[in-house]
């Protein structure tokens, strides 16, 4: 996504005075005195673009309608830093995505850190620092906070979590109960590039053409197809962990539907497809975390795709399957050989920690 | 406090069917496909009361006002367990309190484990359910969750980060910006408790008497503060890491006046000031999870202090210190010898980990 806020890397974070002396987390940080307050004004508070104070446990928001939509997602990935992303805009994309999943327009995000004794301010502040940007970008802001810090071996590096909160605008109704025969899937761009980026590092593999994580905000796409497909916009679900089979199948489940995909349909890229082929994975279980899956009424479709490809984060969406009555809580892909096969979520996940 | 459920203990905690053979936490319980949803089905939907659905990314909550509070806090305590509570219900009611804090009725709850693989699962049903438990006696749903699982040695058992949303009912302005000299400065109960409690059980200490956890939720008695003392209720802190001493040396400095504690008047019960003394802690320092100090305008203060004593979570209630104009920044306490002496914030922490 073009959009999107580069990563910031370490090396390229200042630390401000006065942080002390130590270059590094100390279990002093997450005990709720002097040094507490040295890395919320100093680190977070420049990093987060000055909202997010100490001097309140929690933030006031305006909101002005009668329904919000309320998300958490704690991160967890490793490495923290990965191609086209880091942990922290990972985390601000996730928690807007999920919340625009639910129709609604994020107004704000909290911050929770769990941070190992010892991790470099400079990792952290590059991290905060990346995660303020994500937000402007996406004109969210991080409006409260929380920092822990466990000791040497209590954690691995950094975790963070987001909960995000957003206005539900009157009308809009968005869920898998609304999914009916009939309805076409749709999915706003290539699948499986977060995945890959994840695992081209954390194995140090070089699969010719570099992978980048496709991390982005999609809440003014959602806007954009709400306006144009209005009550027709069914469900939608943000294919991260599990993939786009996990997504569908989980509507199909909810829903008591069947769903039939075109396999050919379905944008992979050549390198994401070549990086799984050569990794055994299955290109449509490896997680996104900039795409979106919309299920559409069949008459909504057409003005629907047009809006998502009006813009950059949907330019490549594409119509790949269908709403069937048949084989309901299941879903097919079909071949371009005409045949079709199931397709089974993972017991587990092919890949750990890649969110 | 009478009040609150009693924390579960894993070895009455049953796992229910069909969470397969394991009866510990692996890698697949955090990657989003099948063992995620036995996990949701069959161990936090359960306990959390059925709310907390797999189907959607976010929860939707009506709300009918104008401005929402939004919190979020992450706790790493150890141990897990300790005597009159756990990691589930100091983080449920921790949430509720830190809303209570901006004069907002808690309207729901995020619930967002980190969890080692290898945790057994009983652990964590106890855990959950205790947290179901103490969401139910509080009246405060947990409407939506995230699970992540790390390798062994990731984490240290399990993080719980918990988010909330509250309402601020129209005219409700609480903030330190509204502390006045003049102010009174009142407790709602003993001191020093939860820190002793966990010190207790981590150290293998037996103080005689048990000490433990004062964990409570204070929203009930926010509410009655507010419908007894109006605008005259200026401020509210719940005093955890850091314990008294952090929380009015922030109000201080926030708005920038002075303070002047009473020592003689500070409950802290016999148990806690031999234990601390033991320890070397000052019970003024050490956390506590179910009080709040509150700054309210002297023409106020018999009626706050009335409704608080009104309630069971604040029987004990008791003028503590008064706000002045000078040495703005500073708190200082007077002592039963009608000397005072400057109470500073510690730079990091007395007790790591403590919630």
């Amino acid at each position: 996504m073009s959009e999107a806020p580069a990563s910031i890397d370490p090396s390229d974070w200042v630390c401000p005075l006065p942080l002390r002396e130590t270059a590094r987390v100390v279990l002093g940080h997450g005990g709720g005195g002097v040094l507490s307050e040295e890395l919320i004004e100093n680190l977070f508070l420049p990093a987060f673009g000055g909202r997010a104070g100490p001097a309140r446990d929690s933030a006031v928001l305006q909101t002005g309608a009668g329904r919000i939509a309320l998300t958490t997602d704690s991160y967890v990935v490793q490495p923290l830093f990965f191609p086209g992303g880091n942990i922290g805009d990972l985390a601000v994309n996730g928690t807007i995505n999920d919340l625009a999943c639910s129709g609604a327009r994020p107004i704000g995000i909290t911050a929770g850190f769990i941070l190992e004794e010892g991790l470099e301010l400079d990792v952290l502040g590059a991290i905060a620092t990346t995660m303020g940007a994500a937000a402007a970008a996406a004109g969210v802001p991080i409006v409260t906070g929380d920092t822990k810090v466990v000791g040497r071996g209590g954690a691995d590096q950094l975790f963070v979590n987001t909960a995000g909160v957003g206005v539900v605008p009157p009308g809009v109704e968005i869920g898998p109960e609304r999914v009916r025969p009939g309805d076409v899937v749709i999915v706003s761009g290539a699948l499986g590039e977060h995945g890959v980026a994840i695992m081209s590092v954390r194995e140090g593999i070089d699969f010719g053409t570099e992978v980048r994580t496709d991390s982005a905000p999609l809440h003014r796409l959602v806007e954009s197809m709400l306006a144009a497909g209005g009550p027709g916009v069914h469900a939608l679900r943000d294919p991260t962990r599990g993939g786009l089979v996990a997504s569908v199948v989980e509507i199909a489940r909810a829903a008591a539907v069947g769903v039939e995909l075109d396999e050919a349909a379905i944008p992979v890229p050549e390198a994401v497809a070549s990086a799984c082929s050569f990794l055994g994975l299955d290109p449509l279980q490896v997680a996104n975390e900039g795409k979106m899956v919309a299920f559409v009424a069949a008459e909504a479709a057409e003005a629907v795709l047009a809006a998502m490809r009006a813009r950059a984060e949907g330019a490549e969406a594409a119509v790949i399957g269908r709403v069937v009555a048949e084989h309901p809580g299941m879903a097919v892909t079909r071949t371009p050989f005409g045949t079709t096969r199931v397709v089974e979520r993972e017991l587990g996940e092919q890949l750990p920690r890649i969110c």
